[in-house]
């Protein structure tokens, strides 16, 4: 497995692959892997030739005051999965070689970026934009493999993808939870004990809602009304936001007539969780 | 020759000719060529087996109010011209095909875009990086090229291609003048006779920056106020800018120390002209 700690590097291998017309997967990741990653790179190996794991806390995408600085890191425990798995190359650079001293560019889907996460991270999605494109420049896969535990986040960068007219084909892979239903997030490791064993309502509330509307409840009010009761009981949970979003456009619907995005965030202590599902469930 | 008016087909013929080996080299113009852009396509001509000329009034780097819908416009001659030169192919998408519904991207590079230029057309610069950055993904050229006469415009495209990681070189080729000293454009056409008369003084103005530069003059408001007379005298000209500015942030300098972009803007009639020259000259 090469570890490719340079964009030349990094340029020079994934060019090498495609000239020996080998297809390559790129896994974009801030590291800190677990079952949720995992489940991306088989895809991608099962997909693609070569497979490449990046390995980058990007710092534009946090914002003054979140939590770039205490983001958990693994690098060594990292390597050793992506290994065993069978990755062919690990991008992992460093500050400076994504972001050199006079760098200016800046990229964003506003529309998109505007609801859910956007409304508390307001310069977040412009900074995963940023760092996935130049990724996607940098590595320059036949495909990329994104969790929908962060469901806007694929919906954004697919507009992206789509109105910048790349060539790469972005994937999105099912959300992985543990046994108790908490989607698999690096956060989860800086959850405590009390504040791990609450996570999971926000699995719950979600299961609420999907009930109400596998049931056919169609109006947002009344189902949020009794998602968010579940999130109120829990005393270690503080509410973020609880969205029925259209799936296309993202913001909010009173009445489900479309595809939606159900999505919630809650902080539990100093850590924000999220998780979502998508109504009616896409294949 | 090829005339490739949509995304795909243009993805397709690039990619065909990269899979043989070939280089491809792209002229990004909104049309209405003249001996300005013959020289870029020559250029490219020389240094790539096949020549791409993008032909695209792009909308979004016009501001309301500005030229768009009185922007020269002659695609039969254009096509002529590229047949007669020896380009392989011509793109001329409709907007839909650039900008279909629902389009949402947005790329910037806000320093340089701030100076110069950007000072009377905020939106502008915007609007070209968006556009060439997605020429560039549709062309997938070894080489792009462009003219000096909009030297804020190279200087900001080189800043994204390299923010982001492209492969493409970009390449800047010089000016092109009349025989009286009129930097070539495509708007030169709108100006009456008057007019087209009175636009020299650009370059006359810049002559006279330019030869107090290499007698050792380095103070900018000396400079200016020189330039700036040569200008007044004549009624039909409008000022918009005259700047010297540090050839790497484009900020406004007060001594000349280092490499500068002397740029000058203004309207005749309704029609805004740019012209500049780099001190001292690059070779």
């Amino acid at each position: 497995m090469e570890i490719l700690s340079t964009v030349a590097s990094a340029k020079a291998q994934s060019r090498a692959w495609r000239e020996e017309g080998l297809s390559v997967g790129l896994v974009p990741t801030m590291g800190y892997l677990h079952g949720g990653h995992a489940s991306l790179i088989q895809r991608s190996l099962t997909q693609c030739d070569r497979t490449v794991v990046s390995i980058f806390v990007n710092p534009t995408q946090f914002a003054p005051g979140e939590d770039l600085a205490t983001y958990p890191r693994d690098v060594l425990g990292d390597t050793e999965l992506c290994r065993d798995l069978g990755v062919a190359a690990i991008f992992y650079p460093e500050d400076p070689e994504m972001y050199p001293p006079g760098f200016q560019a800046q990229v964003a889907v506003p529309g998109l970026s505007q609801y859910l996460c956007g409304r508390s991270r307001p310069t977040h999605f412009a900074g995963v934009c940023l760092v996935v494109l130049k990724l996607l420049n940098i590595v320059a896969p036949h495909r990329a493999y994104f969790g929908l535990k962060d469901a806007q986040q694929f919906f954004i960068l697919s507009r992206l993808a789509r109105d910048l007219n790349l060539d790469a084909e972005l994937t999105a892979c099912p959300i992985v939870r543990e046994p108790d239903g908490l989607a698999l997030s690096s956060r989860n490791a800086r959850l405590s004990p009390p504040e791990r064993a609450a996570a999971p309502v926000l699995r719950r509330a979600l299961d609420q809602a999907r009930i109400l509307l596998e049931g056919g409840e169609r109006e947002s009010r009344h189902i949020a009304s009794k998602a968010l009761a579940i999130i109120q009981a829990e005393p270690l949970a503080r509410l973020d936001y609880f969205e029925i979003a259209d799936a296309e456009s993202l913001a909010p619907v009173d009445l489900v007539e479309r595809e939606v995005l159900v999505a919630v965030a809650a902080f539990f202590g100093g850590t924000r969780l999220i998780d979502n599902f998508i109504f009616p469930p896409r294949l």
